[in-house]
């Protein structure tokens, strides 16, 4: 399938490896490619320069977010919360016309310091935003609740045995997320209703920060415990 | 122990009895006790008359706020997050100076409909809001995140296969609320921080009720998964 991945981050890079060796065909898309390819410096996350991955992983091409929308039958969200709207309208409505959009972002706002608060919760969420913004295209909320590798390999952690969430408006499209998941190895997917149920699982933010500074290892989810 | 349980409803009926069954002398607090054993109907949850609560459990003793907060040596404040700040006025800071206050509450918001919104969130918590009005109390915020009968007996679920969380600025007062909690069955305590990260917790609840609308049961929790 070809599939577009919008920002070059961790959760971008991964999305991107994970697909290939999946045998997708994938594009990654960039603000600015030139300016993209000059970083030379490990980001403050620790990531290596976006050349030396591109130079690791040759089957991705890198493009300007247009051109990896346009490219997409299905688009993943993976650009930084805080840019994520600007970043989508530089990919142009017309690129994400009646595709999946698997919006994997965040609201943090590092502006007040560690640990972040959000910039939008409570009643509205950021996949909310996107939805309203982008009306033709199917946004479906999902992945955001952990780390990037445990996003696109969830066997990592004690062989899947953790959740993740759904929030979107269209059932056909959820479907498409769904199947998605499986093929990363979720076993544990919960619908959680329309997207308006996305402030729910970007609300967990809060909590994964904190966590995050306890457990000292991204490498946690959360697994829901019912009595089926 | 003595201990004062503020609040009427399932979750300060829960606390009482099971409190009781472990052997400790535990005074409820309500506003009006005229008026709290004048109510001859279920409630919106389908809870019996406290009078008829009352009658099945002779050994809670029913009071106004103040002196059910008096009597405690511990005080868990289960009222309505919405009542929250004035019912402990009520129960009066001379009667909570220097106690462990577990704090149960949630800021729920119903007033936009279901699901409901918090009416403090993001920045600031109801934990918070409670330490900031009662500084020399020592509040801890836990049990927020599961329905009541989990909250006093984890082991109704998986056999207690599941965790809680902490939050408080008094490592004395955590050690107490602990202990406690590990008298409820609780296998699975984690320390997440000061008050200030109540905020996760609380934020966990726009989840929590989605996840009641799919699940169709109260009897479910997170657990969470790492690699120890």
């Amino acid at each position: 399938m070809r599939i577009g991945v919008l920002g070059t981050g961790i959760v971008g890079r991964s999305h991107a490896a994970r697909l290939v060796d999946l045998g997708h065909e994938v594009v990654m898309g960039t603000r600015d490619v030139s300016r993209s390819l000059s970083v030379n410096t490990v980001d403050y996350m620790g990531n290596p320069p976006l050349r030396e991955w591109l130079d690791r992983n040759p089957q991705v091409r890198l493009t300007p977010f247009s051109e990896a929308a346009k490219h997409g039958e299905i688009v993943i969200n993976a650009i930084n919360g805080m840019h994520a709207l600007e970043g989508l309208h530089l990919a142009g409505n017309e690129n994400l016309d009646g595709k999946v959009i698997i919006d994997i972002t965040n609201p943090l706002d590092f502006s007040r310091g560690m640990p972040p608060s959000l910039f939008i919760s409570n009643t509205d969420s950021l996949g909310e935003q996107i939805q309203r913004s982008f009306p033709s295209a199917r946004i479906v909320k999902t992945l955001n609740t952990m780390s990037a590798p445990l996003q696109v390999n969830p066997r990592l952690l004690m062989d899947g045995d953790h959740h993740t969430f759904i929030s979107g408006n269209d059932p056909e499209a959820k479907r498409v997320v769904v199947q998605l998941l499986e093929d990363y190895g979720w076993r544990n997917v919960i619908d959680i209703g329309d997207i308006a149920s996305a402030r729910g699982p970007e609300m967990v933010l809060p909590i994964w920060t904190r966590l995050l500074g306890v457990l000292k290892t991204p490498m946690f989810n959360f697994k829901l415990v019912y009595e089926r």
